[in-house]
């Protein structure tokens, strides 16, 4: 049975892993035959948003601990990574993907990563072991993969020229289409930059869970 | 198009809403024609788990705010159901629905349970209009039914006599099916008190969606 390595920057749309795209890999992952672990950072969140009133509020949360609510409790540190156990690794999106994983929320084109998620998610580009990133998790790309990676995350031209600027080839694509860097063995999908509803999302979603699931080999 | 009310209890399976039971359900409610509108009640969660320690933690959290999370913002305070607007309601488990709606998780066959939660609900029973409840929302139903409501959480002893004591009559179910009780139009299924995998969660809630959506009638 081949097994995922799901990477979760928490749990909420607006501060840490969207939910509904997460949800959704995962039901596929298991769909396909699969199965998965959750890893989420040891880390505070950039901020914490409410949901309701949609603004920041005075309040601490950790990453690890909030990811672990998405995880029902079976979450693991990044450092618990055998990356030899795993045969892919896909990342949901969310703003947390670019808030927690690196700052490129808040500072586009300008943004630095977090080095610790850059060198987890290095470990599968290094293994030649495919990876699935959707929605805004594409902003990671080009510090896991360098200049050149290909990537989409929809039609926003705003954030495709940030990512450019940061050495990504950004190309066009529909919510239920996927983008797929052969040489790179990454696949994307916009997700929720797009989708305006859960069976949009998921008609995205789950093409990219089957790629990602054809792109690996069962060690 | 149909209309179904999403009653939230929080976000996360320990304290709050169960989150994989609430995307299959949007998800199912979507893919079977109808829409949705989340609701939740605007006070502070009984207590807050850490989900990956799996243990309390001094901090306040608010059902409403939380629930917003799994709303992706999109979540309305009790008072604001008109039920008229709706075609029937759905509750998904986790351990917030026995938490917030009632304190049958603490006080088991003495719980008492939240009066605005209870008049939300029983808005829904008086204009027979029909309703699912999973994994432990069940529990409520005595407090809003009475005596005699049919209902299943699986095959828990315990849990099951407790509610026979409130009134309830219990009826065992496997993961993968629902019971109907045909007088109040109450659809009942395990989900997690029973499922080991989100497809086998999956398995019994797309039966009650299904069952939900067929007993319902557009105004």
């Amino acid at each position: 049975m081949k097994k995922i390595a799901v990477l979760l920057s928490g749990c909420g749309v607006f501060d840490g892993s969207e939910i509904y795209e997460t949800v959704i890999t995962l039901l596929a992952i298991e769909r396909n035959g699969a199965s998965y672990q959750c890893f989420a950072p040891n880390k505070d969140q950039f901020h914490v948003i409410d949901h309701h009133a949609q603004q920041p509020v005075s309040e601490t949360r950790n990453v690890l601990t909030e990811a672990a609510r998405l995880a029902r409790g079976n979450v693991k540190p990044l450092h618990d990574l055998k990356v030899h156990e795993f045969d892919a690794l896909i990342i949901p999106g969310g703003f947390g993907a670019a808030k927690n994983f690196s700052d490129f929320a808040v500072k586009g084109a300008d943004a630095a990563a977090d080095q610790d998620v850059v060198a987890f998610c290095q470990q599968f580009a290094a293994a030649k072991k495919p990876a699935g990133y959707m929605c805004i998790a594409p902003s990671l790309l080009p510090f896991v993969y360098g200049h050149g990676i290909q990537l989409t995350i929809g039609n926003d031209n705003d954030t495709a020229q940030a990512l450019e600027q940061l050495g990504a080839k950004h190309i066009d694509c529909a919510v239920s289409d996927i983008v797929v860097d052969e040489q790179h063995r990454v696949v994307t999908t916009p997700a929720y930059m797009l989708a305006g509803s859960l069976s949009e999302a998921a008609s995205g979603i789950d093409k990219l869970v089957a790629k990602v699931l054809s792109l690996a080999t069962t060690d």
